[in-house]
């Protein structure tokens, strides 16, 4: 499908991405490219990765593809600095949780002669880095692209393509839909369960003890990175901030509910969310 | 151990305590008894109950371990109800999610010559229903025995016994400090679970379609039975509503930074978050 695939970040989702796409065939070379020494290291000599370069410049010269899956906050000057020497034809995407900003700035960022389309594979882990790469890690997720108004058929079409071959269930939106959904469905429950464990690391800490597996579940995602995470939450504040709105109406019920002993309102508010994790489809199982 | 024990309500963890217990040799013979018909006839034949009664004064007539497993809001009605045929010398407990209500009023619902300490041994499933018992359920779970301040040392010292027999980690604690850590490490977190998936279902309804393992995660605890949680929350309302309010603490944390763009602020809540999580033991793992 492609000559060569550049991955500018090979962490956890990119490692697993040159993995999924070698292990499929689409592909004949893989590149990557590291700020770090250290994971240019553990790079080099993975069946995964034919090269590997310190300059992104270089990484990307002879990409008909290029992922970029670096931080949210480091992608758009990611590709200012790469716009240059990209390939014309080639095929720029990347896998960052929010699209609207760096969808508008990444398109203005690169030449008429390279394609742009974002990307937000939804698969991931909260144990991060190439060690745990994992090339099922797409297998029946979903993935979002998200075009602008202006972008061509054929682009979205390209990219879409490659998702599917990875496996994915791939839906098209606008970015600025697709940010209003992930902040529902992703960033909110995150920043939730963080809080909610902040929160308990000021009680007893003797207590930890006596959790048992629903809190384990609950505040799993809780594990991952704060410095990503932060930079996730600040590019889509605004779509947070208004899913945190919504759902402080639900917790206002919940407290009436509870402050006035009224069991057939709390009853109603726990059918009510009952029946929507029933819609929630089993892991693996297709759209 | 014991002669006979009788679970009252044999759901999942009444039919997995009947396992478990013929399982490690700790009874001679058991017994069940359940309002439904339904259940009984379920009952009839399982190799881990002996006898099926309709009649919840006949169940225990002879048992020396009766554990009542019915929802919490039905103990202390049932425990009126079998006092005056209980044994001299029997054991009384429940597994009750809350025990400052149980613990009190059902020792005084009970005669002088049978011991009763209240219990909760915090493992279950969002699967009821003795179709999915387990003997294992237990193993490596904490259990909280919560007597009174006159209860007998030795009747605290029989209870816990057997919770250790099963493989538990047994904590000894007032009732009130009980209901106030399942407030914070169980209902609390299991109500805002129901409360986002709520909010949710008021959304897109196409939106479950992205939906990833972190939001299946963090919500399962809502796929919960609506009656018996309700039971749970009621119960239990002032010290959840205490909990909600720290709660709310972080979550004001949390807008702020959000809403005036604190990068700093932010991470450090999910730095905090993080901290707490490294903290949870593994699944299976010892205290």
């Amino acid at each position: 499908m492609f000559k060569q695939i550049t991955i500018l970040g090979p962490g956890l989702l990119g490692a697993s991405l040159l993995k999924a796409a070698k292990a499929r065939g689409l592909c004949q070379s893989t590149a990557a490219w590291s700020r770090r020494a250290e994971t240019r290291a553990k790079c080099e000599g993975q069946p995964w990765c034919d090269a590997v370069f310190a300059d992104a410049r270089k990484a990307v010269a002879k990409a008909d593809l290029v992922i970029a899956c670096t931080p949210v906050d480091t992608i758009v000057p990611l590709l200012e600095e790469i716009a240059p020497k990209l390939k014309a034809g080639a095929l720029v995407t990347d896998v960052g949780s929010t699209k609207s900003l760096i969808c508008r700035l990444g398109r203005a960022a690169l030449p008429k002669k390279v394609a742009f389309v974002g990307s937000h594979p939804m698969a991931g882990s909260e144990k991060g880095g190439l060690e745990h790469a994992n090339a099922e890690l797409f297998q029946s997720r979903a993935c979002f692209v998200t075009p602008l108004v202006d972008t061509p058929a054929k682009d979205v079409d390209r990219v879409t393509r490659f998702w599917k071959a990875l496996g994915m269930e791939v839906a098209s939106t606008t970015p600025e839909k697709h940010d209003e959904i992930v902040a529902h469905l992703s960033h909110l429950p995150h920043l939730l369960a963080s809080a909610y464990c902040a929160y308990l690391g000021t009680r007893d800490p003797h207590w930890v003890h006596y959790a048992g597996p629903g809190l384990r579940d609950t505040t799993r995602v809780a594990a991952g990175d704060p410095k990503l995470w932060m930079a996730i939450a600040m590019e889509n504040r605004e779509e947070i901030l208004r899913a945190l709105d919504g759902l402080e109406t639900e917790l206002l019920h919940l407290r009436s509910a509870l402050r006035n002993s009224q069991p057939i309102a709390l009853q109603h508010l726990l059918e009510r969310g009952r029946d929507f994790r029933a819609r929630l489809r089993p892991l693996g199982e297709k759209c």
